[in-house]
């Protein structure tokens, strides 16, 4: 009983009971035929659930998105998202424009009740041309297949600033019948716990309740989609959804066998943590990816803490930019999250070279931690040896490039 | 009775019973005449009173430091203070070699006691070359003066990636006497929210008890120090020091007329806010420096979160940089400090010209907030409608230039 992955696969038009469609609408207002809408829709209704941002400033489709599973979590129909504009701090007709894109999704599927999730992303503050998002609409309705072209369009017209679509397959076997789970997301700025400008739409073909569904879900997003972080800045529109269609004829909630249920966790886990690394690895002009890991902390609680420390520092992060190993701006931002840390017990370790053992700098080491920081991907490990607690954070550098892309939009 | 102040003074040789002196001792072994320690003399015994860094990782300077403070804050000699080498995660050596530092200031000026403070500011993790301090020291103590060309080399000695010295003084009349109070500083990087690697020495002539200066100087860092940021990391070595030799003969402490001690508070308020904007303004590569002005939270403690999340956000600081008035910024970073802010009461000023008002853009305006940013210096304004408490924080911009500075030291 293993899982079958296939990374950079096309995405949600491998599970079965769903078809994709996207189209290109010029939400963006630049006169250029980018993919910037798209339609997953399930053939029959179907349930799902979603982990939304903890911003206290939410995109106007994140409300309606949990408004709408608060209600209706086993009558979805499917999701309709777009670039380019998020559709978020654009007051009440931002609500209005949200439950448009709802309704006309609907009516382009001929769907007899509304039942479509909404997701934006892109620039926030300026009003949706609904006009667009219209005939956007139409056009992908008319496109809707199970292609794997059309998957990889679908992909593509989630993303912003982003370099390369994000997508994988899980398939595993259950008594002679395949179970399918995929997703596809956008990443690139905004990305920091609890999620970020991100998005992620994940379908499977097994069936579960909308709870068993959340339950699932939220346990795979706490390893993976909460556990990046590019630059620290959390989004109005971070949205994961899960749609189960039920075509595999497989059902994987709580009546279902253990094992059975582990494997469909461990399957939406490995689709969630490899859109998390590919979110990670997409962020905006980085060169690096590093692991932080904390371990031996008293609770989990003080490891994330020391973990985003290290993470979020513009000095650490400058200095993995520069591949300079240091150590020192590693322990001062461990210092700062302000756990109780104990120095003359802290060990640093950068893969598995030690800089520092109990406090105790190694500079005779130093050559070999050189090698280690060089690498596009490496991990920096902090052992508190005050506890059994760890945390891990997938996190970026931070580059000239970074600032001047973030100039000005 | 009104306070004269003075900027880019020569700093603490104005304070009568003071004395200054600076090396150039090559701490950082780079073979240059980079001025890089200094001592400050008091005359005689004198109260003094730190205020230190929060961070778990303290380095040796500062947990010497605060234990001497502990038990003899009325019997203190002077201050003996170096860059180019932190002594921070320097394990026991770093203990030994910090309490050394305080033994040979204290033989080089013949004091009975030792009674030296110590701050060492610059790399972390090294061993101080301590046969050079000990050089430096001796050259210092050889120089002590009240010269202003002294005063000036001793602001310069503390310096690390600072570009220009630090040192501000204000003066005040009391029943025919002068009271000064007078401060030398030093920023750069690692500059954030209870302090920063940023040290900061003030004298007065002004008497006062050893917990009385701890009070007031407390209640200035507060409003200053505490109130600035560069780039969001505290550093393991932040000190303000406040030493009074009483050479006034003013005494200003608890006993003192109401208005007296008011005028002292003022002045020293004067200088610690004066030298926290000069950090603040000569922040690593920076080319703004933006006040965030929370007003109408429920409570100071959600203010100051927002202005920290928006004045530590990667995005936001790469806005300023780029004069793009991106207010989607400030309302997203808003959002996730999360103290339950309502998007739809919230007001976003640039200086005076609202961007947002009751949740609401006013594109209209944007060609007037356009010009705002465009000032080297300009405040943006978020109105909470919630309560009556505010916050104000002092930023920087975040560049290229900060990136690549901070790449490899």
């Amino acid at each position: 009983m293993s899982i079958e992955f296939t990374n950079d696969s096309p995405g949600i038009s491998d599970v079965p009971g769903f078809r994709v469609g996207a189209a290109a609408c010029d939400i963006r207002n630049k006169a250029t035929d980018r993919l910037d809408l798209t339609l997953v829709v399930a053939d029959q209704l179907c349930a799902a659930a979603g982990v939304f941002t903890t911003n206290d400033v939410k995109a106007s489709p994140v409300r309606f998105c949990q408004q709408l599973l608060a209600v209706s979590a086993d009558k979805i129909r499917g999701i309709v998202g777009n670039s380019g504009n998020a559709n978020a701090c654009t007051s009440e007709q931002g609500d209005i424009d949200a439950a448009v894109m709802a309704k006309l999704a609907a009516a382009a599927v001929g769907s007899p009740t509304d039942g479509f999730l909404v997701c934006s992303t892109g620039r926030i503050g300026e009003l949706l041309p609904m006009a667009k998002v219209a005939e956007g609409i139409k056009v992908s309705a008319s496109r809707l297949s199970r292609d794997a072209a059309e998957g990889v369009r679908s992909a593509n017209a989630i993303l912003t600033s982003d370099t390369r679509p994000k997508s994988v397959t899980a398939r595993f076997k259950w008594q002679g019948r395949t179970v399918t789970v995929a997703g596809i997301a956008k990443g690139a700025g905004m990305i920091e716990p609890n999620m970020a400008t991100m998005l992620a739409f994940v379908c499977t073909d097994a069936s579960a309740s909308p709870a068993e569904l959340k339950a699932a879900l939220k346990s795979s997003s706490d390893q993976s989609f909460n556990c990046v972080s590019v630059d620290g800045d959390m989004s109005t529109n971070d949205t994961v959804l899960l749609l189960a269609s039920g075509a595999s004829g497989v059902v994987v909630g709580a009546a279902a066998e253990p094992s059975l249920r582990q494997l469909f966790q461990e399957a939406l886990d490995k689709v969630c943590f490899a859109l998390a690394e590919k979110i990670v690895g997409d962020g905006e002009k980085i060169t690096k990816v590093v692991a932080v890991e904390i371990e031996g902390a008293r609770t989990r609680a003080d490891a994330e803490k020391i973990a985003r420390a290290i993470g979020n520092s513009l000095l650490v992060k400058s200095s993995w930019y520069g591949e300079d190993p240091n150590w020192g701006r590693l322990a001062d931002a461990a210092g700062y999250a302000r756990t109780g840390l104990d120095e003359n017990k802290l060990d640093i370790l950068y893969d598995d070279v030690p800089a520092v053992l109990g406090g105790k700098p190694l500079p005779e080491n130093k050559p070999r931690w050189k090698q280690v920081v060089k690498a596009a991907r490496f991990a920096v490990r902090l052992r508190l040896n005050l506890g059994d607690a760890k945390f891990r954070l997938l996190a970026a550098d931070l580059t000239d490039g970074y600032v001047n892309y973030n100039k000005s939009e």
